[in-house]
């Protein structure tokens, strides 16, 4: 299986290691060696010129632990559950949705507790390790507790998601953009889940890397200026419609695609594009690539729209990789309303308009003599009241009840007149609208593994593109001379100087070397032979190809730049 | 206050937030806004460029989360505690050291808990809050505590520091660098510390951001091949001996510090010399760099030599950034040792040596009769144990009593016989010592803040070097006209497909705008006016001396490029 051979070679060579392996390990946790960790950091930065730089999107960089309340606020609190039972015999736990899909091969995502221990005891379910009785099904919370400060009172979580840490201080975020929608901000950073048995590697894991972007929206204005650029893009969409008519997914353009409504949004359908550039960026080919929709028992209720990006593996099959939603207005009302701060927007109409309104003229001679000290008061309650309420209640019952600081009063027909008058109204406060793509890092980087390694012939071959490769170039003497090797030293120091990811290697023939070289993707050779001494020139050799071509050394740092920003081709050196 | 006015602007301009203010806040984190994260990440990947890239000493990326028996290894589950105290009216909690020293202005660390007790009671310090009566003080344990897994029995701790998850892959990162000495391997990334009423905005938080090298290095080996590099630097060094008498610090050139003795390697002082570049490459002025050494009170049992690196602040006084330390063994021998791993490194002599070495004899004919089934365990016992102890002991007392599996055996001297024989060694294995330069990003971010900033007649300047200015350029049509907008966006359009962060602003007058983008920092201005409609040029204007110069359009790209890489200065441009 590639899968495997994949994750070998990425042991042996150093990307990623099991963590705490000393201590007997700990499932769900990985390093990333030293390969590993550039590769990622190159992914990263590469999502980073995507939507920070291109986009615009501003990085912001919250706390990983959050209070309570805000966790509270967002629902992960009282829903960030997995269900969850436990063997009455060995005392192992499980989540029961798995046990059931492994039992009985049924998909139980959306089913409730109550129904998920029926479905046990009459399906005569037993413990997969053991076979013992399983118990009642409960919930149980992701998120890793812990308690902030020495006192032992504030309750704080690890996060679940970045996204969290944008919605909170989205008053100040809303300021610094000015006020105005639409505006987009981003956090990468580290999420927690606390998975009940995590056992499939990197694709499941309890400590993951995410990258979210929250692009903020107009609910009224979900297009987007650019789409134009990407309206002919081809998608390989799998709607929820096919999903549940058993059909295959479709190929489709961006345009046609939202002109057929598979997609709800221009804003939307703009996000799928620029997630399938990013990975094709990434040298994951684009027919592993699939968007599929969610089904409406798997979406959250207050989501209009959600597709996940899924990569095809041998091992897991399709597994989702991001996730692109429009969560409307949920995530801002909700902190809006645990929080009592009013995170609405105002949004400008494009002319004023001028709108009739009722307006209450409380009979101050009569108000002052019949509520005395109160008049004051239950005058601001009526203000603040809706007028067309008071004079419906009013013309219906000739009496209206106003509640004032929890006292009841009662008012009648003749302490108020009612007057029309006309306002100008130049906006409307609303709560922008959501569009969340998330991206999961370490899943990108597991699909980068997998499908830029191939076998050729008698070789590893990591095909990176250039510009994320670990290492950037291989300095290699040809043969382990001292005068070779000295020069060779100097050019690896001169790169690394000029911010070239550089290493050098001597141990064992050239051929192993180059072969040791192409495992880890490393996209550019350069050798110093006995020629180098007397004409100063050296060979660089392709990855991909295995071809060579010689240059001079004074040439070597500029060649290199521009074969890595693909302002230049290894064909067109060729040719010259 | 100098600090005031420059966090009032971090906060006011999107640099640093406190983190949950619509939830009340929580002390001791902050939120990187949307020009704190860029400005943090360019600092971070400056810091790669040194260590990373032009050191060589690779990067692995660890969980922030570890399970108990690697912390109890490191020492952190026993002795990473602060002594404390609670007012037993108020009930308030208190760091002791801080009360104590707020109350006497003493000193106490090293103090154990009872001399604090006593030193409380005695000088009858009471609740700096209310006054009522401190309790009896105990160490309380500074890491935030969590569960691992759904069972609820496996604890974990949020790391304290980076450092550690790179001494739990030892052998792996061992096996990666070929076995040989020395090499060196860093982490980025969030640490914890559960403060007990942290009060210093970013100086002291409770999740912060760590650059660690751990270098590996052969105990007789502490030279460093570039050390020649950096003889000549001078550092501003405030030795121990010094401050124990009452010195000041002394400038003195890398070489000579190390001659004298002041600083105890040349890799160490190396590294010295490594982190004032690096702080001058951030903005940071000379002058208010020093580095003081450890005393041998405050100095870890373990460790040989440790100087930090302190920035002067107008507020807190002088506060380290850095600390480098020259750990010698503890690291991985602590792990060695609880883990049962050996993770000891084999050291090759330059060429084999021939020791003579006593080896024993077991008489076989007497030990089967003697010892039966016994017999075999006793002598691979014998085989393990030294040699010239067991006959230093038969010689002196004619008997060695042996300890096999948990029971004793008597030897007597006629069980045994001795040879000396020559036995060729080809090296030796050891624990590697190791040197840690260790670096606080939120202050050393802090410190660039403060440092950068100044008052110039009637504007705020941010003077950040251009290389890590959180926009590189900001795109300003002279008078907010719609064709001039449309080549202002292009631009800023252009800039950022070419990944410069480039910002668009069209808000105000153009002096209002320029002093905007001084305040945060932006290198460069580039200004559309009347005239570009007609000649395709526009104004580029140098934020620190306000200077412009007038360039077509389409050397616009070259131009920032160069100037950003420092390829090209100001001067150079206006003289063309």
């Amino acid at each position: 299986m590639k899968n495997d051979e994949v994750m070998n070679i990425a042991k042996k060579r150093g990307f990623l290691w099991s963590s705490f392996e000393i201590y007997s390990g700990v499932a769900g946790f990985f390093d990333y060696g030293p390969l590993g960790a550039i590769l990622k950091n190159n992914i990263m930065n590469k999502w980073r010129e995507y939507y920070v730089i291109r986009e615009g999107f501003y990085e912001i960089e919250s706390p990983t632990i959050m209070p309570e309340e805000a966790l509270k606020a967002s629902g992960h609190v009282d829903h960030f559950t997995d269900p969850m039972t436990e063997c009455k015999d060995c005392m192992e736990v499980f989540r029961v949705d798995h046990v059931i899909k492994e039992a009985t091969g049924r998909d139980v995502e959306g089913l409730e507790n109550e129904e998920l221990s029926k479905l046990l005891s009459d399906e005569k379910i037993c413990c997969p390790e053991c076979g013992g009785y399983l118990t009642h099904v409960w919930s149980y919370n992701l998120m890793f507790q812990t308690v902030i400060g020495a006192k032992g009172k504030k309750t704080g979580y690890l996060r679940p998601e970045t996204a969290q840490g944008i919605f909170i201080p989205f008053k100040r975020l809303l300021r610094f953009y000015r006020g105005k929608l639409p505006f987009g901000v981003v956090q990468m950073g580290k999420a927690y889940r606390n998975e009940i048995s995590p056992r499939q590697g990197i694709i499941r894991l309890r400590e993951f890397t995410q990258a979210e972007a929250e692009i903020f929206v107009d609910p009224q204005d979900k297009s987007h200026p650019k789409f134009c650029e990407v309206a002919d893009n081809i998608l390989h969409l799998y709607s929820s419609d096919r999903q549940s008519n058993g059909k295959h997914m479709v190929k489709l353009s961006a345009k046609d695609a939202l002109e057929s409504n598979t997609i709800s949004s221009e804003m939307l359908t703009y996000q799928l594009c620029l997630a399938r550039r990013f990975l094709k960026d990434l040298g994951i080919p684009e027919e592993v690539i699939r968007f599929r929709q969610h089904l409406s028992s798997e979406m959250a209720h207050y989501a209009i729209d959600c597709w996940d990006v899924e990569i095809l593996t041998d091992k897991y099959g399709w597994i989702e990789i991001i996730g692109i939603a429009d969560r409307a207005d949920y995530d801002i009302k909700s902190h809006s309303h645990y929080s009592k701060e009013d995170l609405r927007v105002f949004i400008e109409y494009s002319e004023p308009k001028t709108v009739k309104k009722l307006v209450a003229k409380p009979q101050m001679s009569k108000f002052g003599p019949l509520f005395k000290a109160d008049a004051p008061k239950i005058l601001k309650t009526i203000k603040d009241t809706d007028a067309s309420m008071i004079s419906q209640a009013l013309k219906e019952k000739g009496e209206y009840e106003i509640e004032v600081e929890g006292s009841i009063y009662q008012l009648t027909d003749d302490l108020i007149e009612f007057q029309e008058e006309e306002e100008t109204v130049r906006g409307d406060k609303i709560y922008p609208h959501v569009i969340e793509p998330s991206y999961g890092i370490d899943r990108i980087f597991y699909a980068v593994l997998l499908h830029c390694f191939h076998k050729e012939d008698d070789r590893n071959l990591l095909s990176l593109p250039a510009d994320i490769s670990p290492v950037e170039v291989n300095v290699l003497p040809l043969v382990n001379k001292e005068d070779q090797v000295k020069i060779a030293l100097e050019i690896r120091d001169q790169l690394r100087n000029d911010n070239i990811i550089a290493e050098y290697d001597s141990s064992g023939t050239i051929g192993r070397r180059y072969a040791r070289s192409d495992e880890i993707g490393v996209p550019f050779a350069v050798t110093i032979d006995h020629d180098t001494l007397d004409d100063d020139k050296v060979t660089i050799r392709n990855r991909d190809n295995s071809k060579q071509i010689r240059i001079p050394i004074s040439n070597l740092y500029q060649v290199i730049k521009d074969l890595m920003t693909l302002k230049t081709s290894f064909e067109d050196l060729e040719s010259i």
